[in-house]
């Protein structure tokens, strides 16, 4: 039986991600190119929880069948006092690339002392009918490295070494990395939901 | 094995609810009266989502090695916008009851023709070591009755008349209640990913 899910991004690396770690339990795993009427919603919450259901109920409003997972994640550098956090996305202003975002990140860091310690964190919502169902959280603990390793992952991934590893999420293999990330967490959790229903 | 369980709340009768609901699941179902320490946080957030995540941490970080379930529910009103919303324990003011809540309630909706449409909606928080976990939600439909029924449950629940009965929460068995209302479903979503979890 076909079990389509929508998963509300126009990141393909997310979309990458998710199909790589849930492509078991779904047949089909589309994004919201699949949804090309959707007008993408302000993401002006005060959580990565807050955002994260945001964005699952625009593409739930507008896809009242599907089911719906929705992911808000980001960086929380200690030094920083926690930024970029929600806004890691758009760290380096409105035209941000992940090129410009990791440059920032390496400029405000400058001159700080390792270890640089930080974290990444996901939360996954799910929606269907409009409503959110569930929301599945994920935190991987690590430090931000002084250079860019590695042409894996995404985002950050180059400069962020998760505890117990030498290397950067760029670096790791996708399967090592989705076992132990934020996302990769949180959807385990997901995972787990899903399984345990009758 | 024992899996003592601690709700966040010092309600009696939202304890009572979810040993009804979890009590195969978890030996030991306790609630805040055994964190006497626990300062009650302020729930100040936007949402369900947020006040029941708020409650949660609090209860987490003063007690990380145990399960935290928080709740946050309240009843949205057409006819109102939404009101008494988040603020559903607190309608009638900083010393409000169960009672002055109904009797504002009732007035607040006098001359409104029925049906008075409405829901009672549920967020459940599960955190440990001062992180969430998941949470989930459950809602019902339902309509606000012209004056209460029933001595049962607690809250408005002898005003509100779920789709598809003539009774109020009030007048229904605890049993039937349960299974499909507001708490009831977002309890069923948590026992998935419990029953689903490794």
């Amino acid at each position: 039986m076909a079990r389509p899910l929508i998963v509300a991004t126009h990141n393909a690396h997310k979309t990458g991600e998710m199909r790589a770690i849930l492509g078991d339990l779904f047949e089909e795993i589309e994004d919201l190119t699949s949804i090309p009427d959707l007008v993408p919603p302000e993401e002006d919450g005060d959580s990565f929880a807050a955002n994260s259901a945001i964005k699952a109920l625009a593409a739930s409003r507008e896809r009242p069948d599907a089911l719906i997972l929705a992911d808000d994640s980001g960086l929380e550098v200690d030094a920083l006092h926690g930024a970029p956090g929600i806004y890691s996305s758009r760290f380096s202003g409105e035209d941000a690339t992940d090129a410009s975002n990791r440059e920032k990140l390496i400029a405000d860091l400058d001159g700080i002392d390792e270890p640089r310690t930080a974290r990444f964190r996901c939360v996954i919502t799910v929606a269907r009918g409009g409503e959110v169902l569930a929301s599945f959280h994920g935190i991987v603990e690590g430090q931000i490295a002084l250079e860019m390793t590695g042409e894996g992952g995404f985002g950050y991934d180059p400069l962020f070494i998760p505890d117990g590893f030498e290397s950067s999420f760029g670096q790791l293999s996708e399967e090592v990395k989705n076992s132990m990330s934020h996302r990769g967490r949180a959807l385990e959790q997901f995972r787990e939901w899903w399984n345990g229903r009758p």
